[in-house]
């Protein structure tokens, strides 16, 4: 297998692109795609102020690397969940987050959730049915909050994460099968800041996990390997199964999937995502002053506040 | 595992309606389980003349058994499409059809695709590119055609299939994965009637396969077992697998994919919907008469007239 562009030896070859490159022209080649969905998806511009969600995980901090390579102004921003049983997930997570920042000379901001509100994530999932059933539905919510929270604090103008393809592809089947048309309207590149929410891109929403986790090493990023040990058994990672099985069969299944809906969006499916924005204007939470639809506490501040 | 209903040893245990149930009663409950469907959907009334599609198999022997046994006016048509190549499947699948309506007398049309077209679906197949690719998808333009013509021409008042819930959930499936909005807004248990085309309904939309072959067999029915030979690596039969996996790990998906799928209608999720029928009621096919998008011939009366 060559390299389309310069004949040498492919390092990866991507069916759904049809195409091969080599290292140089393959890390080439990512942050000009990428840089191209910012464009077309209207996510950012230089003069904005960038807060990347970093987890430590190989998608983040290629994000980061690719984001800073390509001049933006960024900052990161790493949630201590202090998932740390036997594991020291968190720990070592936060340790490469750090360590990719220090090197940098970037800027990290870390949340150390046990701390600042006096539980860490497992006790909190441990603590309500909600998390004993989906811990990861409850650690989404507290990530949501507490990145929100950090983003309109600090001023900055967007929250960048690193969603890839594999995680939007896997997202959206499991809210088709489930046809939410409040989660289907949302499953967006980009969902527009609103008044108490920062607008919120996802630049790696068309790269394939599998691209992400060659850039980290052909960058030499030193990044966390493990999976969370709560996502066994996860929706997400169940769907992602099906759809890798897919993607074998029919190559480039999974960015047909999210382009299609992508453009179903465009021609008025799910009409609901009109209104999102203007449904959270008005609306605040009383505990913490987030936009929240539920007319009282926000489902953060409801989570906190059970006993 | 006991009959819910008399406590009896039941045949059929079906998880997705925690429901177990012995012969007797199961045979109740499914005519009632359709008859409700029929009624929800508005699909027809005891007025209307019924054209039942036919193919031999267990779901349309089924569902023309249980449609006979409510006291509804019913006829079938069968269309033979010539697809005998050494293993006779439309010759033994019709004279399925033909034993069970001379048994029960009632009228069975018979429609020869080969003497009345001059070719057979297997070389209607071969003769095009999209026949070749995809068999299943020219012999559903075929079908659709004829019993919509021959529904009209009959005028008949209802056209009835015997899609049963695995069927339509598989198309789901993959119409979503390629977002297909025309196909999507069209997944509905009735298509209205509009000019030049009958009132489509299927009342298995909402039966598991299991339960119409469950029906079949302990009806006594005998139906045609084989699967269609050019099925063999279809779409739908590739996704049907999947949907089975994820029924057999959590029981009601099916149900709940194409429940929620129709409340998603309903919300306005493809607002396309709402002008199918206005798109067909102005274009004819200057060669056959039915109504067509095309703007010319109709996809069948290119699909014929090839060369």
């Amino acid at each position: 297998m060559r390299c389309r562009t310069c004949g040498s030896k492919a390092v990866i070859n991507m069916p759904q692109h049809r195409l091969a490159l080599c290292k140089t022209h393959f890390l080439e080649w990512l942050p000009v795609q990428t840089q191209r969905d910012i464009v077309k998806y209207k996510m950012f511009e230089n003069s904005d102020r960038i807060l990347v969600a970093v987890s430590g995980g190989k998608d983040s901090l290629a994000l980061w690397d690719l984001l800073w390579q390509l001049g933006y102004q960024t900052e990161g921003v790493y949630i201590n969940l202090g998932i740390d049983d036997g594991s020291s997930y968190s720990h070592r997570s936060g340790e490469f987050a750090q360590a990719f920042a220090g090197e940098r000379g970037l800027k990290l901001i870390t949340i150390d959730v046990g701390s600042e509100y006096h539980e860490t994530l497992p006790q909190m999932a441990e603590r309500t049915l909600r998390g004993r059933e989906k811990p990861c539905s409850v650690c989404g919510l507290v990530k949501r909050h507490i990145l929100n929270r950090v983003s309109v604090e600090g001023g900055y103008t967007v929250l960048a994460t690193a969603h890839n393809l594999d995680d939007e592809a896997a997202i959206l089947l499991a809210n088709t099968l489930d046809w939410s048309m409040q989660h289907l309207s949302r499953s967006q590149p980009v969902l527009q800041s609103a008044p108490g929410f920062t607008h919120k891109v996802k630049p790696f929403c068309r790269v394939y996990e599998r691209e992400s986790a060659a850039y980290s090493f052909l960058r030499g990023i030193a990044y966390m390997p493990d999976e969370c040990p709560h996502s066994t058994g996860s929706k997400q990672l169940y769907f992602k199964a099906y759809l890798n099985d897919w993607e074998e069969k029919m190559p480039g299944t999974k960015l047909r999937f999210y382009n299609n809906y992508l453009k179903a969006l465009d021609c008025g499916a799910f009409p609901a995502r009109q209104q999102s924005s203007e449904d959270l204007s008005e609306q605040r939470c009383p505990s913490c002053g987030q936009p929240t639809t539920t007319g009282g506490l926000c489902s953060f501040c409801l989570l906190i506040n059970k006993s």
